[in-house]
């Protein structure tokens, strides 16, 4: 059993794994005739030969046990929190236990997934929370799964 | 000035504009051993040649008065509400003060206007609200706006 301790999640810390989807100034537009600001583009999805899609995922709590990985090598995968509530992101750029980083989002931080990154699955904290998700719909096996030699225990 | 009431959002009564977000049982499947449901492919981006990119977009309270509509020829966009709190949509199926519908969206329903569906801009309630926005990013001119005959003043 390994065990890790969240990293604070910064789109530069993240860079190597996708994007964090977060009001950063550096991207605000003044829309609307200035009643909206317009943080703009700061994912694109990756659906190659697919259609992007928008869906709901509704994820509950689960021992903070990391076992498996898996990834979508056709596609991107973007995770936004619609309840303000604070969740864990876990990537690795291989799909090895020394490889595996935790990022802390808090509740006004999501996610993109490049195409084929390896993450955990949706991982909340200690209350159930649902996000939305833009993926790839399309022909094709958009799913790996690898398990670990080494269980990861994250330790909040 | 003509007064509107909002209606209920439902899927059915936005059916001419395009799709409601929201945690339809209907769509469920369980995944993620369990630990997750996925509301699937509610909305599925339409943005032809162009791009699917996510931003965000912060909407400050404004008059509800409607004296412009406005469309995206060439792709949809999407808006789901990050902070729970009430919305409006404003929609129409042509441009005019008649054609005018208002619906009062719940901080759990975000929608979808399809390609070409004429609709004011984010419209918040009494409070600033933050949204997850998808649409297309992409070469052509994919904004057109109008002003209408007659203003309307939304009653809430």
């Amino acid at each position: 059993m390994k065990l890790l301790t969240p990293e604070h999640l910064t789109a530069e810390a993240f860079a190597p794994y996708g994007e964090v989807i977060e009001t950063d100034p550096a991207t605000a537009v003044e829309i609307n005739s200035g009643f909206t600001t317009r943080y703009h583009a700061l994912a694109q999805a990756e659906v190659g030969e697919g259609t992007a899609i928008l869906s709901l995922f509704h994820g509950r709590p689960r021992p903070l046990e990391i076992d498996m990985l898996e990834r979508h090598p056709l596609g991107s995968q973007a995770f936004i929190p619609l309840e303000s509530r604070p969740w864990l992101s876990v990537v690795a750029d291989r799909a090895e236990p020394e490889a595996v980083h935790v990022f802390a989002c808090t509740g006004q931080q999501g996610v993109q997934y490049a195409t084929g990154t390896w993450h955990f699955p949706l991982l909340v904290g200690n209350h159930p929370q649902t996000f939305l998700v833009v993926d790839r719909s399309g022909e094709g096996n958009n799913l790996e799964e690898v398990y670990l030699d080494e269980t990861i225990l994250i330790s909040v």
